[in-house]
């Protein structure tokens, strides 16, 4: 398995890089042939120029990361963590409930990414 | 996808069987040909039977779940939760912090969990 201090130095880096609107920063996180599922349930974004796509779109809602407890590890490739998103909508400012799952290439990068939220962990803020 | 109440419902639920020490409740949530992988990156238990072992060892360490965050749904037939266990190990009280990923069969039982802990999410309590 990966070294967890790597595992967990990567996701904290993923929520300061939105919270500092470094979009490279994030995209840089990913590997080149990474998917992306956020929501789960949806079609995921496949490869790291789809990736980009997605989080320029995101890094303009101004959305902000803060966790809800701390990073969890795993015994394999993989870490999760439970955080809040604060961001801007057509409805107005709002709040998402979400938990992240990423698995991680050899080199220390997200190989996926799955965001855990449903209609009902989006709120107005 | 599965009604996020339904889905949320049965979370809630493994949470508070567990605090009652009522395994029958915690193995009547899995479907019959469900799979646990807990820690996430060991070999997964496979089918009722094993599922039932698996949580009738559990229960001995007299483990006691508290969530550290609302639970998360999805848009398709998974649900995901941080929380803490504190239970009773070989080396003394501890506490493990976990996040659980669920999918969900049809009839709204798990079709599949999987725990995020590392080595280092587990601390004397």
């Amino acid at each position: 398995m990966l070294n967890e201090d790597v595992m967990r130095a990567a996701m904290q880096e993923y929520i300061d890089a939105f919270n500092r609107d470094d979009v490279e920063a994030i995209i840089a996180l990913y590997a080149d042939d990474a998917t992306v599922e956020d929501p789960v349930g949806s079609e995921p974004k496949r490869g790291i120029a789809e990736i980009s796509d997605f989080y320029r779109m995101a890094i303009k809602t101004g959305a902000k990361l803060s966790l809800s407890a701390p990073i969890r590890c795993s015994h394999g490739n993989a870490a999760a963590m439970a955080f809040e998103v604060r961001l801007q909508l057509e409805q107005g400012p709002s709040l998402i409930r979400v938990i992240d799952v990423m698995t991680f290439a050899k080199d220390g990068r997200f190989a996926s990414m799955q965001a855990y939220w449903g209609p009902s962990d989006l709120t107005p803020a």
